[in-house]
Parts: structure tokens; sequence; C-alpha cells
């Protein structure tokens, strides 16, 4: 089972132009075969799969607990594609004209399905689906897809970095990249460990070094980029019997983080949408609702929940701008 | 983002005699339409694309730790499914005959695809889809369609409950027949906050007592039919302020447990089957392996995950025995 | 737009024993690329997307009207499914093992998914859909294509004729291989009167005669191989400009009915499969409910619908079942 | 069985200006998940599978002569999406550039595949599939799948609406944004008599009052918000047992109609376009045929299908004119 | 089993400006229902099916003949494409806006999946898939299927060309459009041979001549609309058994040539697209290897391969850009 | 383009007992994710899409001619599913129960599709599809997709070599088990002489040593795991300059075979199966008809294809049945 953190695993800024098209290209980062719903499901029920688990500990650990860091990667690809999808429509609700901005968007979906919600789609409007899973039960087959799989993500990664300059993709990508690239890492370095293959030379893959990104920088200056985190406050505590040894690019120390996951931060709280009805054509109504349930409740006055922009005097959103300029 | 923790939300028995072709009826209620990946996937999409959630907060929380559960509910059928799969199998891999015995089941690819594993498709093998995701961003809409999907939810299990008899489906249809009904009645009862709408004479639908189930009286009597977790250490905390009132069916009162989530119970370590690869046709190469990786990294010589048979004194088998039967 | 007569277009006879395997493999009829919803549609279509239908009205009438009666064949195919799937399960619904005895057939989701009842899919369980649609708009493609698709249907209708026994399923293959039969003629004589190319020497095809079928003689008796029916009060009277001339098999002449439709026949109303909950699991509770209502808008106690089985002393039971034997 | 009745429920406008790109949008409402094509399939195999229907024979006659109307709306839809694409080509047949002014619209398929033709596709190119039918057999989960689906279908006329400004889809969406209400009040009140659970507090769902809708009006004034018809000579009698009582918004009586159906309006005939070939390439050539056919059956000479434009008089482009405006 | 030469059955122009939104309708040729997969697929499954192929041999040899000429088709549909989207990305590999050019063409997918390549889509993205194939087995009808997708075929052809004007789709489809038109008439000739009907007055079909498309008049010149190549060194001679008589349209014999197959013309070498990583972010690094392995097996210091823009002397990129000006 | 050789590459034994559920599971072989109508495609694909084809050329020879013998892949397994359904149906066409001995197996397309006959789907049914094709333009990451991909193909050979025991299927895995051996080494191969990684280590995967598998051993015998064909009489003559160095499991040195393409063997010409119409309900009919046009056209009496059971006095037939008794 999981707990949830409601917090994103890393910082994304908030809304800023509305890039509609850009957002249905970055879709393929989440729903396509290379996208994060490919990574987070065949981890997950490889996962659920393994037998004897016991018998291949370390390796049923690096799969479950990677597992769990997706899940944090299709909740960043949605953020970012609603934050870019975030006040492209406008006006009342119910009102002529409100989406004709957005009627010859690539995916009419975003706004006619969805609330200027992500959809589990790829960039050409293909569901995600569950015959992505590859999980053949044998480890080191599963190992060798999840390298290949790894690899395809990181070349649509840099694809989508090119094509797509919006500051939420910009954000995402640079972060992506750099936790993916550990993943690719992490599982040739479990290949090599059970076969003595020597697959090291086959990175970086695509050959475009990752700190040709400026946007992974920050990222690769708090070693982001040699990390693994278990992602579990109790188990999978035998990961590191097989992330070690000397990063392929870099020549550092590989190795297992104290944290249990990355400190994450909290995400915006991304404006209604009335034209879109979303939360609602009248959000207040809801607002007032929650006030008085909450009140009934014995809850704060305030909303209890965290995000960036909630004028806490914390200073998120400056933080946030200032990471992603 | 998510932790995860390596148990399962309720105990599952030990392998018996295998039912593949049961095993692939189970699969309705992972891949299928109504199946658990749709709840887990609608609930944290529609998560993920809330907007302004602040003004929402207590509606936002109720979707959001839903869907924390329902991760809980995949790993669980996925579980049933490959315990009633193991010992399907039989002989030395790569032998004529080793899977003769499955030639003729309804879903073949368990077999040739996986490892005697799960597959993410429903009970005539098609894959779940992206586009079973409802998220239209509008509040009261959402929260109608996870009623109606927790009714056909409801409706598909208990007819997987009529179907297998084999003790995995038994034990998972008797769980997840009471952990839905508490979804089902959680959408309803938000829906009544907002609306004013009294939806309680819905229940139950279909119209067959969840007391009749005998698979369900465990539950019942530990008050799982009352609860809802939060599922997270620090978030989701204005649960309560929507998930109150009476239980339609009982008339006792719901309420928010004060536990994170249920205790869990350890997953039985299913055993290698070797005519399908799973975990690889010498799982004893793999051991081995693991055991001289985990020495190297200063890890104890036995494994440190938690399983129901791993000898440890503690008669998890045994209580799972009685559990179930 | 479309009325509704409540009436199957020939007789189908009462459940016998079940057949649920049948009832697969005759789903190909319903779903099936060359099943009769892509006869429905595809006229449907063509006639919605017809351009300068005054130019070529008696073509236009013809497709459209076709389209009208393809209805009532959906409606038949179906309701010869739900006869054979009648009776395949028993016991009180929410009962262990109620559907043990459907568990390996070939379509599960019959019972899980419905409730003994037909689905949209073709006989492997794949949905139909709309891309088996074709418009081109051009219509002497059209019209090829719809010959095509006739000749498609009429050796799929063979296939399942020889391969179900099933009294259900006999009759509705009986009757369909007449009425299709017409529409491949039809198809081919407009393509005739627009090209002037000989196409009757292609009859039949595939190449086993009609009357070779037991079942298809009461219909070819009642001279439903060559009639066309306009299915309109009001419309479609130019279809004898293009229906006329010798039947390719029988010389016989063809000809519009003088009725709008065929008189048809009520349909039985299928028990209730209380293990699947249809239409309920207590459906006594929905018949008290319906008379109460019904006695609230002063309508008649007894139900005002004719089926085929309401004891109302028409014998209309005894005259099906001759017609089958 | 079903006769059909060649015109449109409603008036839509002749064809103005081309918006390929707006048809497209338009496109969701036929062939969306919540389009027209699953409000009608849905009714109608829910009606086909209805399982001792004279138990509850005002519930099924209901779902059955809505599933009717529904026909209506799928031509309707079609009318509107031909309209649209209506003049977006020119030139002459075979001649380089004569479709360039379309390579670049959303779904180059209405005129690839077809003829500036409606295709049976979502908004993005999906194509609409049968298991996005529902019909669980059991009555009240049917019912509560009929009250979402169509709380859905409303979801997106609005969008449509707000998206897409063209003449004809502005007709379209006014039109069934009222019909639609009328069965999502239908289906709910249907429910209320089932369980006494009172969900009237539901509408307006989204929660814009339909009144706000400029092209609803019309429909509004002559009480088309109010009424069922029974779409049947013959059949369907009991709809009154179930729909009756106040408007959930206005307060005012529901009803069934007096009339069988709606009184209908001419389509336009659309004219060729030579270009893709629609009905041809030499639309003339169809027209000379068809002419010496008439005469040949003894027709007369001028074509016998009533359109909105075919110079009779009778003002009907006037009529239609005024109504849009 | 086949072997593969490696040059395109007819020559094609060299990359000019790039057209990635005609590029994505042109995928209609390809992966589209009318689409040369769909020949290529068709016939060779036919082929592998036919039973009794010593008994209609003649009908087996131009079935599997004709398929090895689709594998012509679908890779001259491949080089069109491959051409048109040359050009359209610029900048060096892991670069910001490298893409943004193409961030809102109708197929993102060709540069974020592939590397400025082709996909085995339809126009709006869709893939191709395997239920395409019709086989019946039954010779008739599958000839009679032939006919039909054909015609279909031709359709979408001519479409595409009045789409696209760049000069590769109009080298393409006139070559199409000629070849496709023999095996129109050798599918409807060899239906006349074993049914006696006269199908020939069908022609053509969509009713715009061949000779009207000035890029077909190169391919006219040279007699391919009047012959079928047996493209086997050693099999197939009894062709010319069916494929004989005179061509419906001109009159002219239809004859199989002498010639086992076209003359063909090599490819053009196109050009790397480093943006995409195609062949890779470093061609340099690629050729230099390549250098270096093939001195080491003792092969010529220059690639042995022979493609239309190799410097060699003879002129070919002249010839190409003549024929298609 | 390809030329055709109407030869199998290797034996397949004649048609025994049929064993359509076996021909079912063989499916996967054909239309499944990692059967042969995706290496085929993928590479063919990759080899249009190569860019820069002179500066990479021993990279494009070895993908291209690969493709081509994969079509022969594609061919020997419908040989072997048609094999396999040969005799599973009797009885005159169109005769009530002809088919019933089939109505329960697997897929019963096969029989009402097909004309017992290959499918394009997988072992459930689902058809092969185009996003099955990975062509990233990327060299590095193709040739790793590759590796993946045949041992994903090797893993479900040996799945399907334990499932079905019929000769034909037997003779098949035998063969293709060493073939794509072949060309497992030869991608991994690849990747090591591009990058210098030595994944040697990881053969055999699936661990299990092909030489313990009996079928193969013929074929291991004359060489066939060390050997790469041109398949191609004019090109890819640079395969050898990667193609080279030790076999990792044998340490044998691996060659380039100086023929063009194995020997081959004439397939058997099923026999005609009148229940389904394959060729058609009258066979003996075709024959004539074809012997008829082969007098007009002077071809010579007897048919000229070569078959394997022609009665030529080779004694094909029982050479085939030596080899895989």
């Amino acid at each position: 089972m999981i707990l949830r953190i409601d917090l994103l695993q890393t910082e994304l800024p908030p809304p800023s132009d509305p890039d509609p098209v850009g957002a249905a290209a970055v879709q393929e980062l989440l729903g396509g075969k290379y996208g994060e719903m490919s990574t987070f499901m065949n981890y997950t029920y490889q996962s659920f799969n393994f037998r004897n688990r016991q018998g291949a500990r370390p390796f049923y650990d690096l799969v479950a607990s990677i597992a769990a860091e997706e899940f944090g990667h299709i909740e960043l690809v949605s953020a970012a594609i609603n934050t870019m999808l975030t006040g492209a429509t406008e006006g009342k609700p119910g009102e002529l004209g409100d989406l004709s901005a957005v009627k010859g968007v690539r995916n009419t979906q975003h706004f006619i399905a969805g609330g200027a919600g992500t959809l589990v789609q790829d960039s050409n409007a293909k569901p995600w689906n569950g015959d992505y899973v590859f999980a053949s039960g044998d480890l080191i087959e599963d190992l060798t897809h999840n390298f290949f799989l790894e690899t395809g993500a990181r070349n649509n990664k840099l694809k989508v970095y090119e094509m797509v300059e919006h500051p939420a993709a910009r954000a995402l990508t640079g972060y992506l990249l750099v936790r993916g690239g550990v993943h690719q890492v992490a599982y040739a370095r479990a290949l090599e460990k059970l076969t003595g293959a020597d697959l090291m030379k086959l990175f970086p893959s695509p050959r475009i070094p990752t700190d040709l990104i400026p946007e992974c920088q920050p990222h690769i200056k708090r070693g982001e980029h040699l990390k693994l985190y278990r992602f579990s406050p109790s188990d999978f505590a035998e990961i590191k019997a097989v992330f070690n040894g000397p990063h392929p690019e870099t020549g550092e120390d590989l190795f297992v983080a104290d944290e249990v996951s990355p400190e994450g931060a909290p995400p915006f709280d991304l404006p209604s949408q009335p034209a879109v009805f979303a939360p609602g054509p009248e959000p207040e109504m809801l607002a007032e609702v929650s006030a008085k349930l909450r009140k009934a409740a014995g809850l704060p006055a305030k909303p209890t929940g965290v995000v960036a922009n909630n004028g806490d005097g914390k200073g998120v959103v400056d933080k946030v701008k200032d990471a992603v300029s």
C-alpha cells in the first residue's frame, strides 16, 4: 500500500502565459508509450508480480522503490500540463465564445472532456493502455526492458524539451531528465550485477550529456543525479546492494539517500477556470459550503492544505520563480 | 508524491489449487472499466487536476486520500490473481509440455507474456486504457461519476464473487466489497453536502446487503465499513468535514480513523515458477548473486523484507488460513 | 428521426437450454466488422452524409430505408443472444457459486459486465467501433462497399449457422440470410443501374444457394427474398426506381412491398435472472413499484406492452414453437 | 423495429461559411464517450436486454422511447457537422490544390476518408466503440448510469457551445441542451420513483441554468423542456407512470406529449462537393440516371423527397434563418 | 520468403521545403484503412492462407505477386513522408527551441517518437492494425474485397493528391494512382474470369480518368498502367492466365512484363537531422565507426550502397528533378 | 522493393491432427507485441527511416537485411497455424453442425472471419498494430530496442514451445529460436561495435541454452545459429563489418553466408476446407476454371507452382516427416 505526501517532488513555476499547444505535446511524457504512466505502471506491476522476492530481495527493492518515485512523476507532468492550460479560456460559464480561443488547439478534449486538465493520453491523444506494461516475470528480461524503457523515455524528454519553451515544461523536463537518468543507470547496473555485462559504455543514450541542459543544472548541483531514495519509511533497505559504484558519465559514487524521499515542494493551487466549470461554474459556492463544513467539523477556518501560493508568508512563490528563471 | 509500505491492506490466503480460469475472470476487477485501475486512476487524476483546491479543500482531501487507498486495491487484486496462477505450470524450463496444461485457459498471455503474472487487462483480455479516466474538473460532476463508478465496481465484485470460488478470490472480494462500499457512501455523502440531495436511499446498490456475504463479515466486525483512512502522515485532515453522519444501511456513525492506514498484512512470497522463467529459469542463481551483493553492501545475511511465509515464527500463515476458512 | 415499433421483425423461439458459448459466437453477427451494427451504421451514416440527395433520390431512398431495416437486425441478434444466455445462471443473488457454471465461457463479460445480456462486441469480445463505417460520400464507391459488406456478412452468417445449433441461433440466421440476401442484391442492382456493369453473375456469394438452408425456407415461401420495405409511413417512395428486375438466383421479380414494414412478432419477455441482478436482485420489488406507479398514472392494472408470452390467450408461444421446430 | 421519418427533429440553418475546425470539435457530441452515439446505443441496448419488462413496464417504456429520440440526435449532429463542412473545398475533382485549404484542419479524414462528411469519431478522431455501452441489466444501476451519462453529455454540449460559434453548431447545441435536460430529469425521476431518493437538488448539473443560453429559448418557449414523446405510434404508453411531477428547475409539470413525435423539419439538401466526389465527381450524371430511373418506374419527374431548400415556395429557408439569427 | 532490392520502384524528388503538415496527411496512404499497409498485408496474408493453391494456381500467383509489389509501395510512401519531414527541424541536439517550429504540426510523434520519420499510422495518427486484413479464404469473396480495397485506396490517393502539393507527394500519388489502377483492374478481371460478371463498366472508380492527372503521365507513357510484374525470379508464372484482355479505360491489351520487376531507382540518402538524433546527435561519430569497421572487414573505403545523391557522377539528382518538375 | 521466392525458409510438417486451441496460442508469435509482425515491421520501418545511411552503411545493411528475413518468419508462423487449423471442420458447406466442433475454441474468428486461416492477431485475439513499431531514428537506441525485442521474442517462443506440442508448432519454434537467436546476437554485437559495451554476457536470455531444445538441433547442426544471409542478390554487402566475432554461447565464429538466402523448402499445399468455404464451397469449380484459363494462356496443363505434396516424386513429404519426428 502507499501513503501520500501532498507535495511535488520538485518545484514548478506558477502559471504564466498559457500554452495549450505545448501542453498537448507534453502529454507524450505522461501517456505515451515511453511516458511516466509507463514507467510508473511497469515497475509497479513488476513488483506486484515478483516471485520469490526474498530470493532476489535487492532487485525487488530496487524495482519497488523506483515504482514509488514514478508516481511523483505522473503528478509532476500533470501539474506542468495543468499549469500550461491555465488561462487559455476566459469569460463566464455558458457564454458563447468562451472557448473559441482553443477551438483549434491540438487536443480539444483538454477543454471539452476536461476542465483545462490533464488527460491520460499521449501527444496524439491516444490513451495510455495496460499493454504498455511489460512484466515477464523473468528478472533479467524485465531489467533489460526497464533499461530500454528509460532510454526511450530520455529520448522523448529531450525532444519535448527542445519543442516546448514554456517555463513549466522546461522545469519539468530539466528535473525528469536528471531523475530518469538515475533510473536508467540503476537498471543497467542491476543487469551488470546479475550478468557481468559491462553496460556503462552505453551512456549517455541518446548521446547528449545531461549537463548540456541548463535546466538540469540545479538538480545536478544538489546531487540528484547520483542517488536513489527508498520512498518508504520502513522498506526497501536492500537497494544499496545493487545501486552503487561509479556513475558512468561523471565517475562519482552512486548512493542511496538517507532521507526517505526528496524534501518536495508545495504545488501551486491552480486558479479556477469558470469557463470550463473547474472546479465548477461558481467556485465561490464551493468555497462557502467548504467553509461551513469545515466549521461544523471543528476544523480551522482557513484551509489546512499547504500550497505554494497561499500567502502564508513563506515566500514559496518567489523561491520557485527564482528557480525557473 | 507517495511513500510505499510493503504490506497488503488485508490478508490473503497462501496459494492452494491453481485456478487460471478463475484468475482470468478476476482480471475484470483489475483492468475492467469498473476495476481498481479505474478507481485508482480516476481519483488520482481528479486530485491532480483539482483547481482551486484550497477553496474546496475537504473535497480535495477526500478524493486524494481515497486515491491512495486504491493503490492498495490494485496491489490486492494482483496478489490474488498471482496466487491463483501459482502452481498451474510445472516441469523444467524449456521442456515440451510444461505449459500444455494451460493451453486452453481463457487468458494465455498470463503464461506467454507474463510469468504466471497479472496483466493490466480485463476479463476479456482487453487492456485498461486512460480514457476510462473521467476528470471533468467540475466537482459535482466528478463526484456523480465517482458514485456511479463505485456502483459499477460493486456490481462487478458481487458477480466475480459469485463466479469464482477460489479462496484468494473470496478473500479479495470480501474485503473489496466492504471498502468499496465505504467509498460509494463517501461520494454520495459528498454530493449531499454540496447539493442537499438525499442520496442515501440509493443504498445498497445493487440491492444486496453487504452483510449477506460471509466473506465480508470479518471486516464488518472490525468496523471497516464505517471509516476512511487518511493514507497520509501529514495531509488530508479535512476529510472529516465531508465524511460523517450515519451509514445508510446500518445507521452507525461514519468516521475518519485515527490510524493513518490499516495495519496491513505481509504478502506471501509466491514461489518461483521455473517453467515460465519467473523470476528466472534458475532462481537459485538469482539467490546466490543476491546473497553476495547483500554481503558486499554490509546488509544482513538473510533478506530484510517481511513476507507472510518466511518462517519467522509469527504464525502468519496459520492466521491467514483461519481468516479465509 | 425514427419511430419505434416494439416488435421483432420475425419470430424467435422462446428460451430453451442455455448456450453461452454459442452466444459468444453469435456476437460476431452483432458487433463484428461484418455484423449488423456495421450494416445499420454504415447505411445510416451514408444517408446522413448523402449530398445532393434530391439529385440522386432513388439511391438515397434505397440506402436510407435499408438502414431502417437494419435496426431491426441488431434487435433480432440481441434477442437471440439474450435467449441463449437465459438460464445459464441460477441461485440467489450474492451467493457463492451462482456463476461458477459460466466461469469458463468464452465471454465472461456477458455475466460480469452485463446481466446475461448482449454486448456490443464481436465473437472475440472486441468492441464494435465507428471506423467500421465507410461513408466516402461517393455514391458508386459507397454502393460497391455495401455490396461487399453484405457479402462478408453473408459469409459470417453462414458460418455461424454451421457453428451454433441452438434454436434461437438457427431461427436468427435463417431469417438474416434471406433479408441480407435482398440487400446484397439491392446494392448490386443499384450499381448496375449507375454503371451498366452486370453484377448478377456474382450471386450467390459465397456460392451456397440460400435455398439449401432449411431455416430459410419459411421466409422464402413468404417471398421475403424478393421484396424491400420502405420502413417509413411517409418517405422513400423512390426505392422502386432502383429495386426491380429479376432476382439473380430465381429469376422472380423483385418488388417494393405495399406494407410499410413486415408484420413483426412480439418478443418473448425473457425471464429475470436474479443471480446477475437482471432486472434486479429482487424483481418482485420492481413489479410492485411499477404496479403502484401505473395505478397512480391512471393506467390499466396489467402491463400494456405486448410480448409473446404474456398469457393473453393469443397463443403466441405455440405459434413460435411451431415455426422453429 | 423502427420506421424512419425523413425529417430532422428541429430546424438547422443552411450552410454558410464553412468551419471545418469547428466541425472537428462538434464530433465530440457525436462519437465522444458522452456523445449522442453513446446515448442512442446505451438506451437501445438497455431496452434490448431488459428482462422481465412486463414486470417493470413503465421503466422499459421510458428507456426504449428515449432511445428512439436519440436516433434523431445522431442525425442532427451529423447534419450540423455536414453543414459546417460544406464549402470548405472547391475546384474540379482530381485537381491539384482543391483540398489544400483543409490540409491543416484538425480532422483530415473528414475530407480524405469522407466526402466532407461526418465520421463516427470524437473530437480527437478516436472512433466511438461498443464498450461505451453500459447495460448491466440491473435497472437501478442502469438508471444511475443514464443520469450520469446525461450529466456528462450536458457538460460537453455546454463546452462545445462555448467553443464553436458557427450558426449550425449554435442551433444544434441550443436544441440538444434542452432535450438532453429532459432526459437527465427523466432518469433522475425514475430513480426517485424506485428508491425514494430525492435527486432533484442535483439540478442543473453542471450548475448553469439552461435559460442562460439564448439558443435554448425558442425551444423552452415551446415547452420542449417539459415533455417526453413516445416516438411510437403503438407503444410505450406507460412512460407517464414515471415521467411526471415538477421540473426541478422551473417547477412546471412534466408531461408526455400527445403527439407521437416532434413535428420535425425538413433538412437542407446539402450541395454536392465535387472536389471530394460527393456524391460523385460528376453529380449531373447521377441526376440524369436518377431521372431516367424515376421515369421508368412511373414516378413523378421531380424528386419526391422533402428538403428545406427545394424551392417549393413554403419558405423553409427563411423560417430557419429567422430561427437561428 | 523474399529477397530485397535496395531500390525504390520509381523515382522520388530530393528534399525541398519541408511540409510536416502535408506529411501527416500522406500518412493516410500508409497506415490508413485503405493505405498501402492494408494492400500489402491483405494480399500477403491471403496468399499465406490460400488453400488448395495448386487447384487455383493462376489466382494464387496473382494475389501473391501483387503482394510483393505492395512492399514497394509502403517503401515509397515512407520515402515521400521522410522527404517531406526533412528540414523541418534545425539547431543542435539538446537545444531549447530546436523543435519549436513543429510544436503545432498535426502529428507531433513524427518528431517526438520518431526522428523526422514515418509512423505506421493514418492521417489522424491512429495506428494501422491487423484487423484491417480481410482473408476469408473464399477466393471470390477475397477478390471482391480486393477490388473494393483498391477502389477505396484510389479514392484516398486522389484526395491526398488534391490536398498536398509538395513535390514528393505529387510524385508519389502520380505513381501510385497508376499502379493501384492496374491492381484494381486485375482483381476485377479475376472476378470476371471466375464468375462471368462484367465488371469493366465500373471503371474508373472514382470516376476521374487517370489521364487527367499530369503526374500520372510519365508512367502511363511507359505503359505502367497495362502490365503486372511477377516480382519473382522463379515463381508466379500463371498470372498471365488471369491478367489479360483489354484495359477498361483505354482498350489496350493488358500483359505480364518480361522483366521480373520495374527497373527501380536509387533512393535519396536523406540527410541527418541532428535535432531529433537521427541517426544520432553526432552523425560523424557513426561515420567514423562505420569506416573503421568497413576497413577491418576488408570492404572498400567508400560505402557500397547505391543512393541517388552520392556524387557518383551519374546525375541521378538531375534526372529526378526533371521527372517531377 | 522485394522479390518473392515461393518457398518457406525451412520445412514444416504436413497437417496431422488439428489443434485449433494450440493454433490460437501460436498466434502470439505472429501478432503479439513480440511476434514476427513486430520484428518484420520494426526493422523494415527502421530501414525506411534510416537517415544518412551512407554514413552508417554497415548498420543500415544489417537492419535492412534482417527485415527481409523476418518476412519469411511471418510466412512460417502462418503456415504453422494454417497447418494446425486444417481438419478442424468437416461436412458440406452450409450444413448445420459443420463447425460445432470449433464453437468453443479460443479464437472463433479463425473459422468465422477466416477460412481456417491465420489472423493478424495475438494469442488473445488482439490485432497487431502499428504502434508496436519503434523507429526513433537514433541508431544506438533502435539497436537497443531491437536487442530487447528479440529477447522478448525468444521468451515468447520458448513458452509457446512448452505449451503447444503439435508437430507444426514444434518445428516452427525449433527453427525460430535458432534464427531469432542469431538476430539477438547481431543487434548486441552492433551495439558493442558502436559503444564498446560488452553485451555478450547477457546471453542466453532467457537463460535457457538453445541446445537444450531438441527441435533446434537440426538447425544448429547446419550452422544456422552462426550466420546471417544478405537476402538480396545485389545489396547489403556491409553486414559483415558488424556481424563477426565469436558467438557468445559457443565461441564459434559468426559469419555472413555466401548464399543469398537459405535454400528453402516448398510449403505443403494445404487442402480445401469446404465447410469454411476455403478456397470456396466448391473447390472443383475453381480448379476447372483455372485449368481452362491456363490452357487459354498457353500454360502447361498441370499447375506450375512447386509445393511439398504435389506428387512430383521428389519425396518432400517423407523428408519433412523425418525432420520433425
